[in-house]
């Protein structure tokens, strides 16, 4: 095992590596931007080093800054966390070169994957089912239009390079595509350098399911069961389960099964997951890989008893899985909730600042992922995500219940903030939602009802590629 | 299920019941002495009367006052918690003459149970094992030395009426059974009214094993494995584990067994816990029943996936609990490690007070069940319980290091409060405790250990029958 990991990241998910670090006696270097002095990682790591002011580039994303600190530290790996660098298959590389494990896959099996496009050909080759689409880039507007007219309509326009839900809209009619191309396409060049697009049939009723995937280096690869992520707000998650409600018999078992073929087939190594599209016959299709840990794995590990994180620093110090696919066991159900310093009633604008009173909710299997605490100011910089609550049953009925009741005992309150502990409160009281038939338009669903305004995506206050 | 429970306690079992209640949809009603207004339960309930001033005699075991609020409120049932009047059966009386239902087992079973000298015999009669000693109770103090005579040095006196590790002593010679009967009579007058005793043979380096059983009221009966609490000072346990480490295969099926005989030939309704002595051969001794929820219920919960509340209510509904033995499956390790406001340097002297920061440990299968928030001020008057803390893994191992990790984490500061966490985690590092091989002399080992001294019982400002 490592002696020392540097966390090159912020927020929960420093704090939550941190923790198993802390259980396996592994060392820890936490880095921080000058807006994060007061985040709770920077006492709770071994060591604490800034690497720049609050604007991610000059910090998170600052690769000659992480590595610095992680020279100066003596650490021997990096774990990137979700978000930041932990997709950039360059961050990987220079690791490589300065000596330092990277947790996670190989950097080159990273670029292969990050292409949306080489990714779908990787996956269709392996016998992945895909929607129909254009296979690989689209040259121009003019290849894009005759590659939906093609698939026929409604058909979704994303970046090559996107992900996290960013770089992608959805066309409904002919006339419509020159212009979202276009517009998709700056976009795709702003956000991720490269403006590189494709275009697939959109399923306006399907189900966001996906599939997480644990692989070490010597050729053990298990699935750990799906997570429907299909609450969601303009491709933002809000909500995921585990495992994903009303699935005819078999399916989870043959989308486990597809993950590892693909995963095997692409060289993956580490946590790893499989994103798909579940249509209403429960027809799947593959999406897309994300090559880092998810915001939402602690269901699977609520569900599974396995630590993620853990498995991610054991595959990466060369450590065998040592799990067979039929020593995965999931147990119960389990649902998280991302409560986020957003106002649901004025189109879930973000509204940091200072939490003067944070009450958490405890008790019996509920579990809470935060690094918020009484006093905490959260910086407009980053993330809304202020904290992930937890709660798991033997039962779906008996999870949602209790999800309820523990939203309900969370309390965050401060001048001007917001949370959308309410507003999960009432995705969890919807009649689809608790039926366990609902899919991705549940949300906009319950927005138009009243009472709710939706102002449109994030405001540019929150730089886009800090949302994992 | 019942529409409004009133919850006869305080503290953190008071809102260990609530949360449960509110997620299966059903009323909560907290009483509350003076010295408890600020305490979270009595915002958290969905009604909340105050019964008296803070000395329990005057609020928690003032039985009229109880039944008044429940009248007053409409309550259907009451939920006693843990101490208090959990395991007096005329209170469950009084709640039936009242329509109430009493969420426990009968009032005349609670009776007979509550008797140790009558539990022994009930046992010994379904073939239990038990401990050489007294089959009933000694009639006087020569009849006491008789008794010790002829079961063998090192012998315990204990009270009948006695429980949670109140009115016993270890006599280890002839010449003190005279005084210390004297002494212990007196006591047991004091505390339980009943100056009845009974003496047995005392194994000094034995194992405290307990099992968890759960019966309805229509003969079906489970066990949910055993609990290791052979970590105490002074009878009064620290930290409990599921399941008991290291006995040999098959030993806790047959606890299982024995105690769920035991149960249904008591006519046992409800959780109840059979504990059992285990000497160094693995032999296990039958010592008492306790006719309520422990304060170690959820590391059951822990490695069964059960909510023990929940069963308790629905059995006291009249439900079938629907499980058979089979259906209850144990995963991993659990461990419970309870925080009290305490003084470890010195005897573990309370010290109340007020604690202006409190932050508890979160994350990964880490759980806590407390009352205490920044600023709650620990009233002297009860039990020094602050918080329990609890870590889960698949092995004892991980969960060890689980729990250590979450102990560093907790933090409570406030004038002149200490709490056992630190101790706790002492226990943790211990050699033996770690190789799963301690007894119930751990505690006192580590306390001769330097920097540790013990000046006693706890003081007078603790009332006895306030503590589980």
């Amino acid at each position: 095992m490592f002696g020392t990991v540097l966390i090159a990241n912020r927020g929960e998910i420093a704090l939550r590596v941190a923790r198993t670090c802390r259980e396996l006696g592994v060392r820890t270097v936490a880095v921080y931007s000058t807006e994060d002095r007061d985040s709770p990682v920077v006492s709770y790591a071994d060591q604490a080093v800034h690497i720049g002011p609050g604007p991610a580039k000059r910090s998170y994303l600052n690769i000659p800054a992480v590595i610095e600190a992680a020279r100066q530290t003596g650490a021997d790996a990096v774990h990137p966390g979700y978000g930041f660098l932990s997709e950039d298959p360059d961050f990987a590389e220079v690791c490589g070169k300065e000596g330092l494990t990277f947790i996670g896959p190989p950097a080159e099996v990273m670029a292969r994957l990050g292409d949306k496009c080489t990714a779908r050909r990787t996956m269709a080759e392996t016998g992945l089912p895909l929607l129909p689409g254009s296979f690989g880039p689209v040259a121009s507007a003019q290849a894009a239009r005759e590659a939906a007219e093609r698939i026929g309509f409604p058909v979704i326009i994303k970046a090559a390079a996107g992900g996290g839900g960013r770089g992608m809209r959805v066309v409904d009619n002919l006339d419509s595509v020159l212009p979202v191309y276009a517009e998709v396409s700056g976009e795709a060049q702003t956000l991720f350098g490269d403006s590189t697009l494709y275009v697939e049939r959109y399923l306006p009723s399907a189900r966001h399911v996906e599939v997480q995937v644990l692989c070490d280096g010597h050729g053990e690869a298990v699935h750990l069961g799906v997570r429907d992520c299909s609450v969601q707000r303009r491709h933002q998650k809000l909500l995921e389960e585990s495992p994903a409600p009303c699935l005819p018999p078999g399916t989870i078992d043959r989308m486990g099964e597809a993950a590892v073929a693909g995963a095997l087939a692409a060289g993956y190594t580490g946590a790893g997951t499989f994103e798909f599209l579940v249509d209403a016959d429960a027809e799947f299709y593959f999406m897309e890989v994300n090559c880092r840990i998810q915001v939402e794995h602690p269901v699977t590990e609520l569900v599974t008893g396995l630590d993620l994180v853990r498995e991610q620093l054991r595959v990466a110090a060369g450590e065998r899985l040592g799990l067979r696919q039929d020593d995965v066991r999931a147990r119960g159900a389990a649902i998280e909730c991302r409560v986020n310093v957003e106002d649901p009633d004025r189109g879930f604008v973000p509204t940091p600042g200072r939490i003067e009173t944070l009450e958490l909710p405890g008790g019996p299997f509920v579990r809470v992922d935060t690094h918020g605490y009484p006093g905490y100011r959260v910086p407009a910089l980053y993330d809304p995500l202020l904290a992930k609550v937890l709660a798991w049953a033997p039962t779906r009925e008996q999870a949602v219940a209790r999800m309820d009741r523990a939203l309900a005992e969370f309390r965050a309150e401060g001048p001007g903030v917001r949370t959308t502990a309410g507003f999960l409160r009432r995705v969890l009281a919807d009649e689809r939602f608790r039926a366990g038939t609902y899919d991705t338009g549940l949300v906009s669903r319950l927005m138009d009802a009243p009472g709710t305004a939706d102002a449109g995506p994030p405001t540019t206050t929150q730089p886009e590629e800090e949302r994992a």
